[in-house]
């Protein structure tokens, strides 16, 4: 299935995506696309979608999780990233947090905090917990996968490494967490490590890569992540970005209002942003 | 006001502790004490405390503040402090993340996650949004600020500093976060940067300091942290910790199951946990 959530910030509905790719809700079955409903997707895969009603026009969609707990980021979870952001392989994964306030739907607006000058992209693929992991083995991680989506880690590179510390202030900013169009569940996922992936800046490709050069594969990140604390239905970790940040390029690039972001991964869908400077 | 949330985990009730320290039922006025209710306390303000059902009994306290949105983190926010880490002040406020699933009530017990031995504590003053901030001036801050509480900010050093970065990793174990047990309405605390702060292990005095030698203050704080994010009523900041932390002794000093933390703050209550090993 294709999950989604439409309509208004802070008031959207659940819908799916349906095999001719319209748009059809799921108000009457669930009440979000989110940790609950994430636990257990057998009554949502139950359903018959041609019963579901369509949704008309073209509203706006919004992050493709609701009332996500973590915003677990991985660093240098590339090593041709590593190289180009002029870093080693971290010998353990590297952690860091986005706030949740950060999340948005995947075409809102990218936006440029007061004064940035170093704002950059990342397109990242993403998954989402469906059940409780705590402790639990590489073998048995998958089985805590609900779902995969896209995700543009927007990062300040000042905040983030020229500011006194610790990356989350870098990468934060309200906006900075484009998260979706889809969660596209596990079971039409068979080869998460095999994606190909993509971004554009005003048409000219930026990051051509796939998630089969990822250090740290995604079995391996929850139960590694599962050592440290338990990941609970709704957490949503993003797995890292491969080379062609605006950072590694020489000289290096940065965004600026009126540039458009755009990303995708192979199977599951694309975002597309315009930047603005931020009121 | 003194607001508390009782009961059990997951299903706490909203209270506040009336002039003789009693337990008052807050639950026909608000469902939480949360976002919504912190933007706008004069509905609680208002009540006159001996209208409220008392609580008979003894039982658990909560996490002071509800669905926290964001829990933002300052480090090396005492000079001293700075200095017994091996660290020099930094010329801007550190921040780091502690996730919220690390919260938990103010006498649940640590939980030394599996394989640690370099669990620590961190006294802290926390204090809550009340009201959306972004872009605010010094001048402005405290008019978003809702209340104080206490935070141990339990800490795994080996995996703060040593397991390949971000301090987010070695900050957000389950129970790595006791909150409370009173959130002190703003109000009834006129001087937050000068308070005296204490915590004991097995009764000794291992942290004995006060706010009035904090780096980086609230009303900094608050516009400091506006200017990369929003934030939002319900959001938590803690401010740092004073000298006294296990990881600063000679030889250094972590917590073993059985240990007995106690930890306050003047005016804004006690905490005490149990260490135990997490199962």
């Amino acid at each position: 299935m294709k999950l989604v959530r439409y309509g208004a910030r802070g008031a959207e509905k659940p819908g799916l995506i349906d095999a001719q790719g319209r748009l059809r809700d799921l108000s009457a079955h669930v009440r979000d696309i989110a940790g609950p409903v994430l636990a257990d997707l057998s009554p949502l895969a139950a359903l018959d979608p041609a019963t579901l009603p369509l949704v008309e026009g073209n509203p706006r969609l919004g992050a493709c999780v609701g009332n996500v707990g973590k915003f677990i980021c991985i660093g240098l979870n590339y090593s041709d990233h590593a190289a180009e952001s002029g870093m080693a392989v971290p010998p353990e994964p590297v952690i860091f947090a986005k706030y949740t306030s950060a999340i948005c739907g995947p075409n809102d607006p990218i936006l440029i905090p007061r004064g940035s000058e170093k704002t950059d992209w990342e397109v990242e693929l993403g998954f989402v917990i469906g059940k409780t992991a705590k402790y639990v083995t590489e073998a048995e991680a998958m089985a805590h996968v609900a779902g995969y989506f896209v995700v543009n880690d927007v990062s300040e590179r000042a905040y983030q490494t020229e500011r006194s510390g610790q990356w989350s202030k870098g990468k934060s900013s309200d906006n900075f967490g484009p998260t979706g169009p889809w969660l596209v569940t596990a079971d039409e996922v068979p080869e998460p490590n095999n994606l190909n992936m993509w971004l554009k800046v005003n048409g000219e490709t930026m990051q051509s890569g796939s998630t089969a050069t990822m250090v740290y594969q995604v079995p391996f990140l929850v139960s590694y992540l599962s050592q440290f604390f338990t990941l609970h239905p709704g957490d949503i970790i993003s797995t890292g970005t491969p080379p062609g940040v605006g950072m590694g390029m020489k000289p290096p690039r940065y965004l600026k209002a009126g540039d458009v972001v755009e990303l995708g991964i192979d199977g599951l869908g694309s975002q597309r942003q315009v930047c603005e400077n931020d009121a």
